[in-house]
């Protein structure tokens, strides 16, 4: 028997020394970094009681906690039940789609913290925190669940943990080219998280490629139970998702609009979705796969754009055409990926956050590129696209301009990123399953 | 081997061409109509900016977003994960009744925005949306899902798209008469979503009768596994049923006692539903149906009074009988109903539902007939009930005539639309299941 | 066949009459209490349209509602999903954890809103309640869930009601020592909820010991399926956890910091639990036990200072101490204290709420004797501890020595309340379950 398994030999998957290595040395490695550089915002610090009164500002309630607390959580929830349940749907993978999602999730905030303090809140010498680092930090690791979806399965924990300090530092990188120097807008993260995320993890897994991965065939689907787990974290990211695109937006009508168009979005997806499903299999029955999946595109699709003027109407067409885009992708994308790309990408993430995060960052380009002073008044169109400072002459087609670079770049760094992460998870040091153990839970929970 | 089923021939139940149709053809009408009419209110659109300065508005947090979005994202969960998960009882109907629900709640929820958005919102020619008519169609939807707990396992999705396209527009109507005609207040519409839901949908159902549906009885009790699903939704229901009733009353105090009212009636009808359960059972065992549904009736039932002055202890006595009265009704109604009434009520919506909405209108009514200027005070009576402009000159008693008012119209509108709605999908062109496969997924999905 | 169980003889668990008679009896008590002692707070009452004059209240969104509601509303969802389905890892007791602890909790935040009301919102013979009394009536019922989870699966409905009545009595009572007495700060409760609601019901479950719980041992443990059903409950509290903490701060900057304090307490938990946890096991296989449980002391240990300026890193190492701790309890301390000291502790609540219940009394002792000025501001300091009116005088090192005696105040009532109790449920009239019915909802539930 011959046995062609790229790394040749049994695997050790046996975690007890070095997962808590791990998991111990960096957990001190961010309390000490913590120590140093993380302090709490003025309005997360009790001198706020004094600093109000010299603000001016007449009312806790202009405390930004109230303006995005309860965005906060919502998208907190996106990132721990979302992906953790929609994860779940392989029949013997529940506890490593929840539980290393949890692991990887948990580690990431804190790095994602400390980075992008270190780009963007960094004040003499001191990183200040408050509610919008807490959910940018839950964003940037986003985009690393995400790419877990690409190589769920495949992995040991140890692989998910560097993968994660590795992708959460590039992702740094990347919304600091595109936020900072292109000054580009993406408060969803069409670019920063889905095209990055889904780029990144899709690099990976053809740098992991495992040409023998049929032998644990059998463990790849799902049963009706996992299906029904799994909806829960359809429908929470579904559900929570206005959220997601509004929560780091300005003040007011910017929130308020983001919310809305998410909204219609999703909507429009959800019926395509079904009626692509449908269309695309002989008996006309509806796949699970793509209800769980691709009635989420719309809301990845308008991730820049929601907070423009993109309107109600704008938004419901973006999420029709991505819930076709994306159903016809699972249909007939995946399986050529797979046999002629060899990209083996387990939830299909292509479908979810790939196309629909390039179509987001063209959609916010466009819409952005259009904007008039007519659509948005003088004043909202300074505020929408922060036409401010060293950006006053802006003009919204030379934003259009930014905006479509901000795409390049960021697949730039995705495929760079993640061919250099998949190189380094390639390496025999890190216990990841044999190819017929994959999509197994047995090999590093006790069942 | 006689098969007397009413519509005597094998059924067809393939989707392919028909269920892609509708969706898409009917999205595309969404699109046309969002586009000719839908556009962002004052407070989501970019000319916020300038308008703020024009209305005097000192704060962006004066925006009608941070009083409302909380308490959409709690209804928005309701209706999606509370009213699917409910409905997934039933042992072999998970993907149907989550997936379903999903589908006809998106396209209601763009239909609603219309329809209600003609009666409601429409100025200058266009539909002005904000957060508020996100949470209006997420109701006009809930009374859809009410209606499908009726007919749940007996349908094709095309069925639940045509419902969805009727019932919502009726629902608007509805809502028109009694809000605008009759000056109505129904904030947690135990009149306009509870009452003419579940009306609507017991006369469906009873126009859609089966004869011999005892040939899916198999399929039609939950498995363990089932009942814990279900326990989700309606902990969701229970918990956020404070938000519901809430999420679009006045804001500051009726917000605020809206939620305090509902908390406590929700409460005291969980032990009353646990005390009858047990008692109207031989053995003395609880029940999960009960349970799962009897504890939400307490919320139903002041969805016309929580934002009055109803007070804790009024919301208690409506939660306690509420919960004797839905428990009742499962144990005793839902059979006679069956066999005498041929009204085949899958979800038992009668007991959660209809008995508690009507009760919910009566509380509703009693309480604005009694409320006083000693209670309210002068200037909170006058905001309770919007006595103003034309209804300057109302009084309380007269207003509770009014309500009574409401009750009886929504009832005749939902028996006449159930009647109407019943008698179209009853068509033989919709590929609605055969007896002996409902309540079955395996009909319109891949399992 | 010899019957050594402790009560000799056969069972009687029949419960048709017994608690159908307490719901209602109860009920109908809470109803009275209600009538003659609930009201609701001004910011509720209809009067505030006229009362917001008076007082000078410029916008309705200073209503506290808006301060608190989103909170309170992830408060509710830890108390009946998050404890609900995290018990629900018995794999024959879903039921039972979901359904008993929805119970239980219903007629507790009743009866907390009577108790902890007349200790604290009592003003000319009533008690006026808002937002502000929701949370703490959930809060209060959170440690009752605490110990119910000692002694599930062993205990019938009526004992559980019972243990509810008077541990919500002893917990307003050892609030009003600390809180009012003590003048101590302990917003998230590490002393008020989980300390007192650990100890209780370990002392409970000592004083319940059942020799004989092996016959029911098979029943004990979990299966693939209720452990991911207890997934749902460990991430809603986790993920709610920086509400909880926050939820009853002063508005500002103190509910800002307690999000984050709560925050990074428990991400760095999830990787001790996750070290400790392979570290522990000879094949180095992660226990989902521990993920389910140990990953959320992180948020039980700053739940008195996280509104403190614990700072972030300063959670960090909170959190890195007790995902250690707890996951040591469950490998070593709970079979020691089970076989030694014969405490049956059903979810081990002694590791994921007593030791770092206690740890976060140490902590917020601590964390309050250290405070100074430079760290808070002058007028922070004050407004953080409230050293006003008779406590302007106490420093933040006799603050310290007040927060130390609360915790030993709380451990006494707890000790001294648990074995009234645990006493009072062990008289033979209950209808508890025999020993090999423990763990399985046959006993109770129609299955």
């Amino acid at each position: 028997m011959e046995r062609p398994r790229h790394q040749g030999m049994a695997k050790n998957t046996y975690m007890r020394w070095r997962l808590p290595l791990v998991c111990l040395l960096w957990e001190v490695a961010m309390i000490i970094l913590f120590g140093v550089f993380v302090r709490f915002s003025p309005e997360a610090d009790a001198h706020w009681e004094e600093e109000k009164q010299t603000m001016n500002v007449t009312s806790d309630i202009e405390n930004d906690f109230y303006f995005r607390y309860p965005s906060f959580q919502d998208v907190h929830v996106m990132i721990f039940v979302g992906f953790g349940f929609l994860m779940m749907f392989l029949k013997r993978y529940g506890f490593g789609a929840v539980g290393f999602n949890f692991l990887l999730a948990a580690f990431g905030i804190q790095w994602a913290i400390l980075m992008q303090g270190w780009f963007h809140s960094f004040e003499t010498g001191k990183i200040l925190i408050g509610v919008e680092n807490l959910i940018n930090a839950d964003f940037c690791v986003g985009s690393v669940c995400i790419a877990f979806g690409a190589i769920l399965g495949k992995t040991s924990p140890i692989q998910l943990l560097v993968m994660t300090l590795l992708q959460v530092t590039l992702f740094a990188v990347n919304e600091y080219i595109l936020l900072n120097l292109l000054h580009v807008k993406d408060a969803g993260g069409s670019m920063t998280i889905h095209t990055f995320g889904a780029y990144f993890g899709l690099t990976m897994t053809l740098i992991l490629h495992r040409p023998n991965l049929e032998q644990s065939k059998d463990k790849q689907g799902s049963v009706y139970h996992s299906d029904l787990f799994a909806m829960i974290g359809t429908l929470y990211l579904w559900m929570y998702w206005p959220s997601f695109n509004s929560a780091i937006s300005e003040h007011g009508d910017a929130q308020h609009r983001a919310a809305i168009n998410t909204y219609c979005s999703l909507a429009a997806c959800v019926l395509t979705t079904v009626a692509f499903s449908s269309m695309l299999q002989k008996k006309g029955k509806l796949d699970m796969v793509h209800i769980q999946n691709a009635t989420l595109a719309g809301g990845v699709a308008v991730g820049t754009s929601a907070e423009m003027m993109l309107t109600p109407y704008g938004s419901l067409i973006v999420g029709f055409i991505c819930g076709i885009v994306s159903t016809v992708g699972y249909v007939y994308l995946t399986p050529v990926l797979e046999s002629r790309l060899h990209i083996q990408d387990t939830c299909g993430i292509h479908n979810l956050h790939g196309m629909p995060g390039l179509i987001g960052g063209i959609v916010g380009a466009i819409t952005a590129a259009a904007a008039t002073e007519d659509v948005y008044g003088k004043e909202g169109l300074i505020k929408a696209f922060d036409f401010t400072g060293s950006y006053k002459t802006r003009t919204p087609s030379v934003q259009g301009g930014f905006q479509a670079a901000g795409i390049v770049v960021s697949l730039v760094m995705a495929f760079a990123g993640g061919a250099l992460v998949g190189g380094i998870l390639k390496l025999p040091i890190w216990g990841d399953p044999a190819d017929e153990t994959c999509f197994e839970d047995d090999v590093y929970w006790e069942v």
